[in-house]
């Protein structure tokens, strides 16, 4: 194999220390602040939300990851977003990361700012400041390090999520072969639609890599894994993904797309999807994971469009929450997701650690064993394949289910 | 007033007539078809579901409607759909309309059929035709043979919908004026998503106006009526919009866009919104509607795509149900939808009968009273005014709130 997973996160490259706190910036008695630093200067590649209202972090990150300037740390806070809150939002990252490269001795764009909360107040910033004072004093590149900063980052998030792999790549030397690291956290739980990673998500690796490729390998990436995940189709003002490299594991520098690349991609490819999945496993209210496979289709975004449209349904969500196999919502789902396609050509099938069953062919729904259906939909990963016999394209993508508990969460969040 | 609101609903109008009956055909002991009758050849107009995967039904009305031959009846039944059904649900809507036709002696190419209710299992022919047969010998264009109808097609809907008008047109004869008529029925509350009007409604006028017309006023009343709600994204397989104009009422002919079209026009706005505003009301599990109108947008298509993103947010319905004033969620949806705009020049208000608060202006969301907002969220009713500031264009939009009965309902729909 030549990807490991391994365990840890964002501290698991060479180079990468992390601290957390209970700031109090809105909960208290709970870690709500992480500040993560480069021991050396960082290329950055960056993703953010397509919302077209964009909080204040997202357009301060947005504008020092497009000028290719090098990062050496992030202060990050839950709680409240800091979104919709114009000019004064800006001020407050501006002050953020000044305070901040003051204490690290760093410059000041070379601080990234990621917030995620409440919509509407702006964050108090004495507290921000006292927590960066604070966690500038306890940083550390330990895995516990790593781990305490995705605990930091959750809001409604019930597990924290972290993930890392190590794979080889020839050395700078000529000789042999270095190992490289890629790791990193992410969180969200609501508010999560595919349209842009719709979370926070801070990856590292020590990877030698051109910074062109950096981000061409990271947007890539995300159109697979963090874009093909849906809670309940709000794509939120404040999606961040921050993949930051500092080259510290002495591998050739790679500055082509070659086999190197390629297995760069892969090992970033396996920590996104890793991370990913569970974040869709973790969504609110969520009791099951809705993962759907599409196969056969006529182009890519088609099988990413029907994927999607069939793990984003309500009613198949919310079905899935009944055990109740009502097969023709899948069905249904994909009919209006978009894309054409010939109904009679469709083939799809519901499947767990259990078994599986065809619930749909020749243009007709079928009878099937209630009871093995039943089987599958008390696991907690419930698998639909979708074969739509047109073409060779194919796509994934992962959900969960509506359960009360979403309503509850979401119909007093701000309480 | 030129539109008058009157009691009544699909026999409103001269030469109508229904029936209803419990046929058993899922449910028992309550009414499940309806048989619509029309004494006279009638122009029939119609839209129907943009789902790839199109109910059994939905293909047969097409043909018929797109072919221009006169409608006489309507079959519908609740339970089951006929869709996901194949060549063997085609079958049952032949079979259907052959023996309506005999019953009734019409052509069976005159007899549409529609059908709601579980995707999967045929639709069982003898009780349909023993249904039918049954219904045949007590049609009557009597106001409660029309509600009795609108009864007999609800599913999960807890009230029945029904509306008409009555309006003034110039008489045939060249002298004075003539009262016309038009109202109808519809059904819908889950699966009920805007494209394509996503409900089973039929719809009658003794107005005589040219058959191109009646489709053209159609299509462009929908788009601002049915279209515009939505329960919880799900396009359905089988949603059908059906207009039928017996020419009866006696008015001079309408067939050229005139003042006497845009009065028609008016007077198909009035049934067609006050229905979907309904349907919007009597979402499944729903405890509030929700209603918002984008004004000052750049384009028509885009205020309505803004608006439709507000009432169709999961965060923003839950909110209401928790009647929590979470405003940046309104604002969240806007960003979102995908039209370009100027945060700085947005302002939102949400208001009801007790008053307004504006909550998002400036580029910030405003501080406001809290107990004023949860008055508002106490009501049935709550709107989102949502203003641009960027050109002409406006558009309303209606859904209802998300609360644990939806999940409830949905969770073991089939049982």
């Amino acid at each position: 194999m030549k990807i490991r997973n391994i365990t840890g996160g964002f501290t698991s490259a060479k180079g990468f220390k992390a601290a957390s706190c209970q700031a109090g910036i809105k909960y208290q008695n709970r870690l709500d602040m992480a500040l993560l630093f480069t021991e050396v200067p960082c290329a950055a590649a960056g993703t953010f939300t397509s919302n077209k209202v964009k909080a204040a972090p997202v357009l301060w990150d947005m504008d020092i990851v497009k000028s290719g300037k090098p990062v050496r740390a992030v202060v990050v806070n839950t709680g409240i977003a800091n979104a919709g809150t114009g000019e004064e939002g800006l001020r407050l990252c501006r002050e953020t990361a000044a305070f901040t490269a003051d204490t690290l001795g760093i410059p000041a764009d070379a601080v990234l700012v990621g917030s995620t909360g409440v919509i509407g107040p702006n964050v108090p910033l004495e507290r921000i400041t006292a927590g960066v004072a604070a966690m500038a004093g306890t940083l550390s590149d330990s895995a516990e390090a790593g781990t305490s900063a995705s605990r930091a980052i959750m809001t409604t998030d019930t597990v924290n999520k972290e993930s890392a792999v190590a794979f080889e790549l020839p050395a700078a030397s000529g000789e042999g072969a270095v190992t490289v690291r890629l790791g990193g956290m992410s969180k969200g739980s609501g508010m999560i639609h595919p349209n842009m990673c719709t979370m926070l998500g801070y990856l590292s690796t020590d990877c030698a890599i051109a910074p062109p490729l950096l981000q061409k390998a990271l947007s890539a990436v995300v159109k697979d894994t963090f874009n093909m995940i849906t809670v309940d189709g709000d794509t939120s003002t404040n999606d961040t993904l921050i993949l930051l490299s500092s080259g510290l594991a002495g591998n050739r520098l790679i500055d082509e797309e070659d086999e190197n690349y390629e297995l760069f991609c892969a090992a970033l490819f396996t920590v996104c999807h890793d991370l990913a999945r569970r974040m869709a496993s973790d969504g609110e209210g969520a009791t099951h994971l809705i993962e759907t496979h599409v196969f056969h289709a006529d182009t890519k975004e088609n099988a990413r469009v029907l994927a999607r449209s069939v793990v984003g349904s309500s009613l198949v969500k919310a079905m899935i929450y009944g055990k109740d196999a009502n097969c023709g919502r899948v069905l249904c789902a994909l009919g209006y997701a978009g894309p054409d396609f010939d109904p009679a050509k469709l083939v799809i099938t519901m499947s767990g650690k259990s078994g599986d069953v065809c619930f749909y062919k020749d243009g007709c729904v079928q009878r099937f064993d209630e009871e093995k259906a039943l089987r599958i939909l008390s696991e907690h990963d419930v698998r639909f394949d979708c074969d739509m016999n047109m073409g060779e394209a194919e796509a994934a993508a992962w959900g969960c289910d509506l359960t009360y508990d979403y309503v509850k969460i979401n119909g007093d969040y701000r309480t």
